[in-house]
């Protein structure tokens, strides 16, 4: 799998039928581990309604799935204590290798990757957290206090750390997902984002073993590929079909991927895990 | 599938991890879902140390799924108020075709199956609440007070309804799962349960891509399949070993679903949607 091509587009309102915010919380954690798991890139959380401002939802959403991504020791650099959070402590740990469980200078190895943020400047450089007992120095100057950044160690001697910027898409591991919050509804937002293929889930669909083989095609040659799900009580039928436009129209394919399912409605943090898995295991992401 | 095919079995450590009753029930609740999902007809579940008395988790855990099973106009006549169920209320509902949404008297159809319990004699036979406005009759004996059981109605006219008493297994769609809570550590219960086939999910494994044509003709052939999953922090190869016995001896196959998993551990809640999406993708089950 080439770096930064696999996307997936969740709705607004998928916590809309939670009543209670901490299993909205839950809920996008459940997200949060499903994309980490298979190694899913980018998660783009769009409008599903033409008709309600839900910017307060996917700001939350969003939030969240920023909060679990984020390594424990930037957390408090990063996120202000806030209502919106008021459950974290609940969320389940990532566990992706971005999220280091040693926070010991001799467990530190040269070359290892690193998140880390800004804490000052010096003369020699910049000082950085890198969830280690030192801070690391950075003898680069293109960076703002404040900022998180991927590094690699380039030197670890005597409790003297340093590290060197590098691009998020040069480690050669999985390095966790970016959240972007898109501001235009679904159908819209394929008619201007472009992906090499698009492939939306919904339960009135081709069985998606029958279009596996058509599929792999495309997946192969494609560097942008997008998997969109819909909400229980909606559909990604209806979402588009809410915005004057037909799901076919904006899709390369429109999948099944749970036939004969026995309950009436498969819920979209149970249909990430559930297609992914398939998605995974047939075009070996 | 053949009814009554489909068993999973689930360690009681699952909840173990979690700390706070509120999560240990919406994670049970997950369970449930996905085994509703792809129509699992039983629910085993086992304890997996030899060390611990694990029995209240146990029961814990088979309370729980009882409760999400059992349709909804059931639950006040079969389950008491207890602190177990004290977050019973942010359990999703389960959506699975024994869970009627209606109510009413004029939406029930002659020939349709109901999940019901014995209220009470009388000199025709036996009073059944079947979830509609009026009690039903049953024109049988061999039941007691407050059991439940599955039905069919045979007549409804004039806010009289009759039933007649079926077996579970004749009711032609998916009609939920029964849960069993096991005495015996996994292995010893796989040397005394006869399966035709046991397929147990563990990281270390063959990638079931690879086995998947094997598994297929085995499948097929087989009344009683039975698909094991360990728990996050101990595996099922673990969980055998403390036992004195292996992984390979007590399984038919041991797969891994989740190839280049991109966190360090896949939780049982987990492993069950991802496993279950494969198998009903490549069995058709």
């Amino acid at each position: 799998m080439d770096k930064s091509k696999l996307f997936i587009a969740i709705p607004a309102s998928i916590i809309s039928d939670t009543p209670h915010l901490r299993e909205k919380t839950s809920k996008i954690g459940l997200i949060a581990r499903a994309a980490a798991i298979f190694r899913v890139n980018k998660i783009i959380v769009y409008p599903d309604s033409t008709r309600e401002n839900q910017l307060r939802d996917l700001k939350f959403i969003a939030k969240i799935l920023n909060y679990i991504e984020t390594p424990q020791y930037l957390r408090k650099n990063l996120f202000k204590i806030e209502s919106d959070l008021q459950y974290a402590g609940i969320l389940p740990p990532l566990r992706a290798p971005h999220h280091p469980t040693s926070g010991k200078n001799r467990d530190l190895k040269v070359g290892e990757y690193r998140e880390g943020i800004i804490l000052n400047q010096t003369k020699e450089g910049l000082i950085v957290d890198i969830g280690v007992q030192s801070t690391a120095l950075l003898r680069e100057r293109q960076f703002s206090v404040g900022e998180r950044l991927t590094v690699q160690v380039i030197k670890n001697d005597n409790n003297r750390v340093e590290i060197q910027a590098v691009n998020r898409d040069d480690v050669s591991t999985y390095w966790g997902f970016q959240v972007i919050v898109e501001d235009q509804t679904f159908g819209h937002m394929l008619q201007t984002q472009l992906f090499d293929l698009v492939i939306s889930t919904a339960r009135i669909a081709d069985n998606f073993v029958d279009v596996s083989d058509k599929i792999a095609k495309r997946w192969s040659k494609a560097e942008k590929v997008l998997i969109a799900f819909g909400a229980p009580s909606r559909g990604l039928h209806e979402i588009v079909k809410e915005e004057g436009l037909s799901l076919e129209a904006v899709s390369d394919f429109i999948v099944n991927t749970v036939p004969k399912q026995g309950t009436a409605t498969v819920r979209t943090e149970e249909a990430l895990l559930i297609s992914l898995a398939l998605f995974n295991a047939y075009f070996n992401l």
